[in-house]
């Protein structure tokens, strides 16, 4: 695909034509919208690898029954701080906003809850649940396990997910929210540089036996290599060690269910809120709002300072102003999709959700 | 100082004599041992940057009147699990293992517990509490707030923290225990190289116009780089912004107290502890430690693969076995220091702990 094949959509669209999709393959309308809205928030961030083309990834795996595209999550106090969250196999943001509801409620009162949560889907953008939670006065954090990518620092194999990190911090004005994976980079931009025979810049990966590669035939074959060296490999590593242990879910290599359409999910999410004025502190904080700006006026040389959050909030207004520019080929697949339940399974819409003719 | 100049000395004896000099300038002798232990143990772990030089910095804060070195922390469940300590101006490794004792008791009921720190000095190393919280049977985070000495990531000017972070989590054998800066090296080590005229490696600092430099001198008046670049100042920040926010303390270039003897204690500090049991993990979980040993077996060309907490255990192991190599001019300064409370302040001993002649 080349890179100019883009056309431009307006947000609404791209939430409406995605959700049908998501109706035809059986999710009853009000989960359809949650999914549909959260992959298209991530275009509307300038994130289109958490973006619609996520959309064909759910479809091939409710087609394989790995996802059930009508399960609601079970939900467990198991102590007053915490919560067990089983997600039934359904769409990911199902289950993180109403896991964040349950905890919100109850953070009013213990200070500090935590959910962990297995047989669930991949949560997509962690920013719009951080965003949720500093709404409401909480510092948040998201941690998830996916898939092995990243390679050990001065090892070989992809024995580490990209285990990202979400924290939120309110304040006034707009929250800090930091979305960040582990890895050096994507996936999905070593498989587009390697469809495109272009040589990859330094640090971004090694080959299957381990050793640094420009080569990104090789690096497919290979592993990401971790942001910021032996630091960053030993964070991924934590935070992937924190939310195995705490979901009971599995670990490094073993974990699955985001990328394919062959094997149960195994992943696992935790997701924590902090009730910022019940330890005393301010949420609306004037003095990190006057910090932010402070970095913000701190850049050099024309080069932007920025705080986690800023580039993504300014690339939505924009994309909500002006419309969202998804990959041509993307957005043809999102059609097909459409046309072939409208064909292949006539009123399947209906029986899916439970109206029988 | 050359690098060769070290004396080697038993971990007893460096405790001894650190409680001594602590306990000259009026901590009671739990407060001068718990200190102490700290301190040697950031030796035996392979950091002196946190070990024994610290004490200097500690012995002019008391003789400023910046530490109280008599104070016990005051604590307040703000809510059932929201804990919030007031060091007094004490040690922090005074407050820190007290609050863990907190927290730890009343994880089992809740599941998951904060303590919002403020007014406490320099915890030091963080593994060993990480290490207390994980033999419990607990996730541990340890989260703190340090002077300004790191760039924003194209900004100029030492606007962030080093602000370290701490994660532990309980394993089959040994635990992970993840105690990193935020910032790509210590202040000390660029210090270090000043001192002796030694370039620097591309990419650790800036200078104070914020450009990156080589030049050690220039560093010194600049700013440290954030480890792993944009990823890396953005999650110094968040660390310092959720710190800054839950404990109501200062935020960047504000924050005070662990390297002058000038400045009341203006940084924060925040410990969360996680029950895996109540959340249906296992905290000897087999299945982490056969993982951490497929890591360590992933190593190619010779290299190792570790996981954090591998390299301070073996450092430790050795240095309680063979004696800690101190650095010879630290050594002869506690030497000074404890002789100078003798000279100089016959019966100050006593009269501080209490004990009117």
């Amino acid at each position: 695909m080349p890179r100019s094949s883009v056309v431009r959509v307006d947000a609404v669209t791209l939430v409406e034509r995605s959700a049908a999709a998501l109706r035809g393959l059986g999710a009853p309308d009000a989960s359809a919208r949650l999914q549909a809205e959260h992959l298209v928030e991530a275009e509307l961030r300038g994130h289109p690898s958490h973006g619609l083309r996520r959309l064909f990834v759910l479809a091939a795996r409710v087609d394989a029954g790995l996802i059930d595209p009508a399960a609601q999550p079970s939900f467990e106090w198991t102590a007053p701080s915490a919560l067990v969250v089983d997600g039934n196999r359904g769409f990911g943001p199902v289950t993180a906003y109403l896991t964040i509801d349950m905890l919100l409620h109850r953070v009013r009162q213990t200070g500090i809850v935590a959910a962990a949560m297995r047989r669930t889907h991949h949560l997509g953008m962690l920013s719009p649940y951080l965003e949720r939670m500093a709404g409401s006065g909480c510092i948040g954090l998201v941690l998830s396990s996916t898939e092995g990518l990243v390679h050990p620092w001065g090892g070989a194999g992809a024995l580490l997910g990209t285990n990202p990190l979400g924290i939120g911090v309110p304040a006034a004005g707009s929250p800090l929210t930091l979305d960040m994976s582990t890895g050096a980079v994507s996936a999905g931009k070593i498989l587009d540089y390697a469809a495109r025979g272009m040589t990859l810049p330094e640090g971004w990966a090694v080959d299957a036996e381990g050793r640094s590669t420009t080569d990104a035939a090789r690096a497919v074959s290979g592993a990401i290599s971790p942001f910021g060296g032996a630091k960053g490999y030993a964070l991924g590593l934590s935070l992937g060690a924190v939310v195995g242990v705490l979901t009971g879910t599995a670990l490094g290599a073993d974990v699955r269910g985001t990328l394919d359409a062959e094997f149960e999910t195994t992943k696992g999410d935790v997701i924590v809120a902090i009730d910022v004025a019940v330890f005393g502190g301010s949420a609306g904080s004037p003095l990190l709002a006057d910090y932010f700006a402070q970095l913000r006026g701190s850049g050099i040389d024309g080069r932007a300072v920025t705080v986690p959050g800023d580039r993504a909030r300014a690339s939505r207004e924009l994309a909500l102003a002006d419309g969202v520019d998804v990959s041509a080929d993307v957005w043809d697949r999102v059609s097909e999709l459409l046309a072939s339940q409208a064909v292949d399974t006539p009123g399947t819409d209906m029986r899916r959700e439970g109206i029988t003719p």
